[in-house]
Parts: structure tokens; sequence; C-alpha cells
């Protein structure tokens, strides 16, 4: 898979001018449709055909895939035909698990627009969606054609979204960079040369998924900070308008984790608060009822890492370096939340 | 992939002693609920979870799709878990699909117990389900665990099922193997030693398949019979009452493909003709209205082979030998078909 950090006026009629494909369909939403696609449309072939859906994580599901294959279908893409997912991580996920079905898998490619999708999502070859308000629930493995990152297109993001995405390449740091964290946390988070993270975390998550594309072992480290972090994504989408965006979850499960290693002797009180004190004055603090621990536990029940009846976890073992495969009990998932609730 | 043609009170318990999975989750359907599963039941761990759904080639579709993921999410499926798919080519492409989509994919082994799962469906890879009416619009390659086979679960069909089957083995001499086609047309399709047949058909298909797994060439065909065939199938499996087996369908495949390979000068009349009135003597003539050529022919444009607005066939170009991406015209589909009606 080849991931490029270009301006896309460059990157993608390279791509295009490189393959004959039959037709090319670009996936949008209301966001994208709105702020890039008009960067990009001139350099598509003329006859494109646009699909656009509605913005937002609870678009993520089974009906909105039937709404894209079926545009397919009736424009009778055939196998030679390209996808081009041009949004963030819904876009991207989604599109490509469409691509990677529509007539058992035609080709697309990534065009990320979010921060978020540009340091993480589209980079590895992760695709699915969300059912019964599980996460990623269904996907599959499927490495795009190609990854064009074009970090101007974070021009185009509200500082609430650039701040979901940093969550990711604070992850990165802190499983595989001691120096990189001790850089960035020094500094205002909106302070950073972002076209220079979005490089440092693509070559770090590559350099993992290379090394584990089916996450099989190592890849599990890239979930750190997930496991209750998607436990509690999930439980606020469920509860409507209490949704946050995923860094925020992130940063919650970073949080968390980080408390159990501490509890575990894996990394001392002084990197606990390093990180915490970082992770809050960045992303505050979000709103969980003492009550509603039971359910957002229960959740991490459902985590694709589990062994089972055994919710495993991947946890710091110091900063920069991360161990997987750890089993957690509930009694230290509910000592951490509440440690988090303070 | 490993197929084995044993008997199942082997080769199951062999499989499943030699990995460790989580749970086990059997797929079947009325038929093999009634008569397979009893015959597999002792083998398998005590707390299997069975899935029943409907029988029928009606039945393999998204809906299903999502009654057979929300057991496996209710049961806490992990990704450690097994998937067996108990039974024909739909349990099999569709329970297939389903643990290849699951959190991004879980194990799954074939047990076919149909004829033509057995000499087809249940080898290779391709997985998928019906979309709109179209034949495996959406899917997956992705190879199952084992495929074991079972030439005793033959036994339970009935006789246009196995008739059904018959009909890709007939394919698989035809496009690799004019000895055996020498044979086997000398005798009443009835008479012919179905487990060496088995083994015969599973030996062409995994060599193509081996040699290209994405049907990027060659792996086409195995698709001779099958652009008319399945055009005719989807036609008349929307027609409600008028539904016919794949296998019948594909006869009418063979017959009108071999013409349009006649009227090419790539068969000879006499091999034309020992094709037809085979094929006819075994599975009699489909009711096709001249009136109805044109819906069918449409529904060629959704075959996967196709490149562009063009839709490309495999034609033999003599027994046992088979071309393919070759550019077929309507006006060569109709002949064909209107020379089928007779």
């Amino acid at each position: 898979m080849s991931v490029q950090i270009a301006p896309i006026s460059t990157s993608l009629p390279t791509f295009l001018s490189s393959k004959n494909y039959s037709k090319v369909l670009v996936l949008v939403d209301e966001q994208t449709n709105k702020y890039c696609l008009p960067k990009i449309q001139s350099l598509l072939p003329s006859q494109f055909v646009k699909v656009l859906i509605k913005s937002g994580e609870s678009q993520k599901n089974l009906d909105t895939c039937i709404k894209i294959w079926d545009v397919m279908t009736r424009h009778n893409l055939d196998r030679h035909a390209l996808m081009i997912n041009l949004g963030g991580g819904v876009i991207g996920d989604m599109g490509g698990f469409c691509a990677s079905t529509y007539k058992r898998g035609i080709d697309f490619i990534q065009v990320p627009t979010t921060l978020l999708a540009q340091v993480d999502a589209s980079v590895g070859g992760k695709l699915g969606i969300d059912f019964q308000g599980l996460k990623n629930h269904l996907g599959v493995f499927q490495l795009p054609k190609a990854v064009l990152i074009d970090p101007a297109f974070i021009d185009t993001l509200s500082e609430k979204e650039k701040r979901s995405g940093f969550a990711e390449v604070i992850k990165h740091c802190m499983i595989r960079d001691v120096e990189k964290w001790n850089e960035v946390r020094l500094i205002d988070w909106q302070d950073n040369n972002f076209s220079s993270l979005v490089a440092h975390s693509v070559a770090i998550k590559q350099a993992v998924v290379e090394e584990d594309p089916k996450e099989a072992g190592i890849r599990k480290i890239l979930n750190w900070g997930h496991t209750l972090g998607h436990a509690v994504e999930t439980f606020l989408l469920n509860q409507g308008k209490r949704k946050i965006l995923h860094g925020e979850a992130v940063a919650v499960g970073m949080i968390t984790e980080a408390f159990i290693a501490h509890q575990r002797d894996l990394i001392s009180l002084e990197e606990l608060e390093e990180i915490e004190v970082y992770l809050f004055a960045t992303y505050g603090k979000v709103h969980i009822d003492e009550s509603e621990i039971g359910e957002i536990i229960a959740l991490t029940l459902q985590d694709k890492k589990n062994l089972g009846g055994e919710v495993r976890f991947s946890l710091l073992t110091g900063i920069g370096d991360c161990g997987y495969d750890i089993p957690v009990s509930k009694a230290e998932m509910k000592k951490a939340l509440q440690y988090y609730i303070g």
C-alpha cells in the first residue's frame, strides 16, 4: 500500500493516470461535499459518479451501505471501477467496506480529510461499520490501492474535530516515541506543526501494521486507550445527545488505561500524572455518572481483542512502550473509571 | 486451504482437536438441520451454538445475514470462535460471508452437504449473497480454514438436487478434461460413481483456483455456462414460481454458450450437438418465452467478468479447453437464446 503525503492536486492525477479505471465513484458526506470535493473535482474524470451521505458516526451502518451499494449497482459499476473515499473515518471505513464487498471487491483509495483519518483510520486496511450500536462490529481487512494524504485538508476542520484527531497523535507518541511525547507535551496542542505530526504518526502506524497486518499480535498496541475508550464512546453514542468525538473518548481511554497500568506498577505515578494532566488540560473531563460504570464495562465484552469471556487490554509498560493481550478484571476497570470521575 | 474428502466422523474431530476455538457455531438450514446435523452433533463441543435459517436461494440476502450476525453478537462470539457451515451453496456462501465480516473475520470451515456445493461452491473462497435480485452481488474472497467433504451426504439429496450439482461436474469435464467427458457422456448420469466424480471435480477446481485465486484471468473459465446461466437463473428467480435450480440454469448456459462458440467456429457442429443432446437428455428444456430474451440479456450487464459496458464470456475453444474475456454482443446472445428456445 502506498501512503503519500503531498498536495492532492499532484498525487491524485498521478494515481489516476497510472491506471485505467472503467468508472470513478466518489463517496462524500455533507461536509466534504461542501469543503473538499470542490478542491478535487477538476482532477476527476468528467463522468464521475458522486454518492452523498449524511455526516456523522450514526450513519456508519448497514442502511447507509445499502444506499451506497444501490448507487454502485444502478450505475453498473464493474470490477474495474474505482471508489474514492473523500472524508473522515466514517467515509473511509464504510466506503472501503462497500468497495471491498461489491462484486467481491473493487479498487478503492482513501483521501482522508480529517486529522483523525489522516493519522489513523486511512492507514492499515481496517474497514467496517457499526452494528447494533457496536463500533466497527462488521468489517474486513483490505488495503486500499493508495492513501493520498494532503495536510491542507486539516484547515477545513473545526478546532473540536482537529483536537479529536490529535488524540491519535498523542497515542502514537505514547506507545512508541517518548522523545516526541516530551516535545509535544510542553507546548499548547494548537501550536504544533501538524504536517510534521501527520508524517510522524503515519510512519509509526505503518511500521506496526506492516509487522502485523491482521492484528495477530503487536498491532494490538495501536488499540491502547481504545478498550475503555470505545466502550465510553459507544455508551454515549447510544445516549443520543451525549455523543462525543472519537478522540475525546480515546482521551478518556488513555487516562483510565494509564491508571490501570500504574496500579499494576507498569508505569510510575509521575508518568500517570504527566499523561493525566496533559489530557485533562487538552480534552477536559467527559461527564460520566458513577451509575453508568456497569453498562460501560459490559460493552468491553464486545472488544475485538478479547479471548473467551476475558477482556484483554493493551497497556503501557512505560511511556513509549506498550504491551498487549493483558487480561484486566471488571474490578480494575471499575476502579479506573471511578478514578476518572474523581 | 485444505480440502479433505473423507468421512466427516474422522475429518471433523481431527480438525477441531488441532485448534483451540473459544466457541463453535453451526449454521444450518431446515434441510441440513434435519438430515445432516444429527450426523455431526456428537462430534461437536457440547456448548455449540446453532443458527437455523430457512432453506433456499431466496434466503441468501442481507436480511438473513443480519439474523446470523445478531446471533453471533448475542452469544458474544469473539475473534477466536469458529463457524461451521453445514449445508449447500447458500449456507456456505452466506455463512462464510458472515464469518469473514464479523469483527473483521473469524475462522470458518465448509462442510458441503450437496453435490453442487461439494464440487463447486465450497472450494475456492468465493463468498457472498444476492442483492436486489442479483446473484452473489455482495461478497468477498476468503478461504475457509478447511473444506470437509463427505460424499455420504449426497445420499440425503433428492434426485433433482443431485442432478443440479451434476451440472458443475459436467462443466469441469468440458473445460478441462475431454477424456472424462467421453466417459461420462456415454452412461446415464445416475450410474456414475459420485465419490470419484467429486474428487475429479475438486481436483480441477483447486488447480485452477490455485493458479488464479482472485479471478484475474484463468479462473474465469470456471464461469463457463454461467454468464447466460446466471442471467436465466436470476430472471426466473425474480418470477417467483418459475424458479429453477442452479445446475438447471447452468445447463441452459452451457448449451447457449456452446452455440455461441460454434457460431464463432471455436467448436465444431459435432461438438455442439454432442453437448446439446446430452444436456437436453439429462436436464430437459427450461421454458423461456421469446419475449423474455431482452430482460435476460439485460441481466448479463451485471456479470462480474464484464469490463466497462462490454459483456465478456468464457467460451469453449474445443471440448476440454476454454478461453475467457471474450466480448459477446447482444445480437449473439439473442441468437443463442432463440436457438435454445428452438
